[in-house]
């Protein structure tokens, strides 16, 4: 089985380098899918609110632990806070109401999705694929006036510690924030955010963004690693148009060096300067690559060469909703 | 004597769209300076504390105001709080102080220069050109940990209103903010911010931070309008290597066609867009020519031309120094 390094985190705790990213894993297969992902040795998966299959996930979580195929300390689960629910209230709600749903007693890490409040959606009111606004796109949800201060203070609230025996969470952290507002909350964080979640590959390397959270001891945990490809089934147009970084001659060319598969060669470029992450797959052989990308080494001057792939392009933006929410700049 | 047109900020007072930037104009001529700036029709400066000339400045207005040639009601001074001064007391005092220099008995505006707090550095400290570093950037002054809330919230305190009568500002506003920090910034404004203040020149146009802006009804200034210009005199190497914008060849048969100067035709482009300006020019025609910039209007084709030549060049950054500090990104 792959032998996948950890990074410690702020917290303490390790965090595998390697995992699953449950979105857009649907909710009838994912019990199936995570279960399967145990079996060949994932670890870490990557779940949120707005991805509405974390019962499922737990679901194969448990069927794996009641085999004694692994045990709960040995899986490192991370959800997410939606925009809906950025008051304090709420976000301790929906915190709990998502550790209930993984079921596996806590959670690893719960990171705050977006940096923008949206108004209160009340929880019954499940909608997909999410709560920007109506899947019209004829309304928009309207912004809701809470500090990031406030929601950073709900979520240390729910980390477990000797003085908080009720915290069901390990670790926190965040997602889509840039380095301002992380600035901003390492100024009156009592308890520092252990990882920055961020789109990251090739086509948006966001050096500076990556150094100054590193800097921070801050674990980077990059999403989209083989770029316009996660966008595709999402009609995303820029995706559409981008050439996909599989046939992009660098990484065909160091995939054929190094005999490995072009993806590998994507995530080991991640992996090898110390970002975690989160590819998902449908595909077993593609599942058991993913997972292997820790094996090789590449040159510094190769990496720097995928780097150069940069375009300044991004594929998970809110900028395009017909309010748009300008969080990118 | 030329018109200026004037923005409506989120205050209510009007700011004029042409200003004076008084950075590094030396501190033995800057009185004489704003004083015949102001015999040429200027009535808005642009000065802080960082600039270190703000009683040289003040200076010259008085001068003006005594001879007559305008009340201070005419006047609108804009002065900015340094990275060193973020916490609240130290944000009154240098305010404050600040305010004594002017010596006009009111700023008209006052801004947070950096979205950075730096460790405080007594008032009677002072150094030039800044208190990023030291001189030979040997040592550099450690970060501090203090929230834009507790910083904005001083701001606040300094604004004049019917409940607080010994407010001596009457707008306030930041500058070098991106959107997020900014979405945040309004989620517990009590005074909305008036103004933004950016780096904005065609090279680094930041169009999403702009509408962001002014969507949120906050005036957005831009600095260092001619781009690589300002940086030249600093030593800086990206600055050098850049094409100076005045010699590209849309902003050459754009002034060729209406006959004006090249920084007019620089100018106009942001001030059509509803962007204030605030150029500097030690030569007097140049100086008349910049308050002259909003006799004409070029066509929205020619201004889209002008944002092409969009480098995302930024000229002005912190993220240089020994230990960078990266807020821009």
């Amino acid at each position: 089985m792959a032998n996948v390094p950890s990074i410690k985190l702020a917290s303490g705790y390790e965090m595998p380098v390697v995992g699953f990213g449950i979105w857009k894993v649907p909710r009838e297969s994912c019990a199936d899918t995570v279960y399967n992902a145990i079996k060949l040795g994932y670890r870490h998966f990557d779940g949120a609110w707005d991805y509405t299959n974390s019962a499922e996930a737990g679901q194969g979580c448990r069927r794996a632990i009641d085999e004694g195929l692994v045990k709960r300390e040995d899986l490192f689960i991370t959800s997410k806070l939606w925009n809906n629910y950025h008051k304090r209230e709420h976000a301790l709600q929906q915190a709990k109401l998502e550790n209930e749903a993984w079921g596996l007693g806590y959670l690893d890490l719960f990171l705050i999705h977006f940096p923008i409040a949206l108004e209160f959606i009340p929880f019954e009111t499940l909608r997909w694929p999410c709560f920007w606004s109506d899947k019209e796109q004829t309304k928009v949800t309207p912004l809701a006036k809470v500090p990031i201060s406030e929601t950073w203070g709900a979520l240390e609230d729910l980390v477990k510690t000797p003085q908080n025996q009720d915290g069901f969470v390990r670790s926190i952290g965040v997602s889509n924030f840039h380095t301002q507002l992380l600035y901003d909350l390492l100024s009156y964080a009592k308890i520092q955010p252990s990882v920055l979640q961020i789109e990251h590959h090739p086509y948006l390397t966001q050096p500076e963004l990556i150094a100054m959270a590193q800097e921070n001891n801050i674990a980077v945990t990059g999403y989209s690693t083989f770029g316009p490809q996660s966008f595709l089934e999402l009609g995303n147009v820029t995706a559409k148009n981008a050439t996909p970084l599989f046939e992009t001659s660098v990484v065909k060319s160091l995939a054929e060096k190094y005999g490995k598969a072009p993806g590998q060669i994507l995530l080991r470029w991640c992996t090898q300067r110390n970002i975690i992450v989160i590819p998902k797959s449908n595909n077993v052989d593609r599942l058991k690559q993913n997972l292997e990308c820790c094996s090789f080494d590449m040159t510094e001057t190769e990496l720097k060469q995928i780097s150069e792939l940069n375009l300044g392009l991004r594929f998970n933006s809110p900028n395009t909703l017909q309010r748009p929410i300008r969080i990118f700049t």
